[in-house]
């Protein structure tokens, strides 16, 4: 299969093969924090997040929610769909944690009456803003119909791997999405679902299990990874 | 007329009387900036603003949006109806300046496809985070119900005042509106619509004529307020 790099991210690699609609996306062990202030490496994290990725996309996809994932390739790389990624980081927060405790004042973990979206602008330069759905609007970056399926999307893979981490004793804190724009024109989950991009904790001790460890240098951070992968597909 | 001091803000006082719905506003020349970080006088600032706010809140009235505003008292005092202050600055902004440039990289006075709402949680100690309408309802500062018509009398404040002001040639780049709830559960405009609470650019030079002449020590603050007087009630 004859494939070019097209991307090197933080986290993920990405390769246009000769089809025209499909990429391999290829998970690297490099992990990193504070908009990439922070790096490290984690000893085969990108062959957990590769295959608790594509487990938990095809989960979603057998619940009615279309994402970017094909098949796993080998233990780091999977086939995807081959999409324009929306500039949007798109958080959905079922506990206040990080960032969402220090702008509302509230302690990590308070319970919150109803989860919380939020969006960042996806722009290193400007340090990934938060911004809102008017900015989104007035900067072009979804149409109407696009976000208001987005918003439709994030709720339901929230609710649907809320319930799915639970029945494995994971409380499902908040989670990251990306969506991206395929080449007629629909709106799919791209980009990972992982512990690098969700917060996850114990259901029952609250212990972090997710790429916090590594931000706040809890330490046991392949542990926790690798727990999380046991819980899932062990 | 007994009165008794409620609250002392950086640019108004509020004073209870002895009936149980009104309040009187009185407007100081002191001025603010950066959350009160830099502070001055602007001589007769007060009595602009009390005028200014009070005829804008007419208009408004007159064209279906409930406002505070009952009478004015004297040079910079008016009558208003009691509210409890919805805890949220909401921002209406036409044109790109200030922290909306800052946000998402684009140069001042840029016009964007259309006007974007921003919300901030009014909190000093968090330094007013801006936060959305997901933020809102978790935290119950709003039913939805009253987000609503909140957001729809912004949207019909910012139309109804873009025209008037461009009829004096005055741009409106961005307005900030406060809202609060009367006793019997009313949401209604609250706080002043003011040069303080406003960017007002003329529309053919435009030359800044509001706070930012203050902020960023542009020079003649005072005559900039008389000249948003003059082309509004003189």
């Amino acid at each position: 299969m004859e494939k070019q790099m097209l991307y090197e991210g933080k986290a993920k690699k990405l390769f246009a093969l000769n089809t025209p609609d499909e990429y391999i996306m290829s998970f690297k062990d490099d992990i990193s924090a504070f908009n990439g202030l922070k790096k490290g490496v984690i000893s085969g994290k990108g062959i957990i997040n590769n295959k608790i990725s594509g487990h938990l996309m095809q989960i979603l996809e057998g619940n009615g929610v279309p994402t970017h994932f094909i098949k796993e390739l080998s233990n780091r790389d999977s086939l995807v769909r081959k999409v324009d990624i929306i500039p949007l980081e798109v958080l959905v927060r079922n506990v206040a944690a990080s960032s969402l405790s220090k702008r509302l004042g509230l302690p990590e973990g308070a319970k919150m009456r109803q989860p919380v979206i939020e969006f960042c602008y996806k722009k290193d330069e400007l340090g990934d803003p938060m911004i809102n759905e008017y900015h989104i609007l007035a900067m072009g970056f979804a149409t109407k119909e696009e976000l208001d399926l987005i918003i439709e999307y994030a709720q339901k893979i929230n609710q649907i791997l809320k319930e799915y981490f639970l029945s494995k004793k994971i409380k499902l804190i908040d989670i990251k999405l990306e969506f991206g724009r395929t080449a007629d024109g629909k709106i799919i989950l791209a980009d990972e679902i992982s512990p690098d991009t969700c917060r996850l904790w114990d259901s029952i001790t609250n212990e972090k299990l997710d790429r916090d460890r590594f931000r706040r240098d809890l330490g046991n951070v392949e542990e926790a990874y690798n727990e999380i992968f046991d819980r899932l597909l062990g």
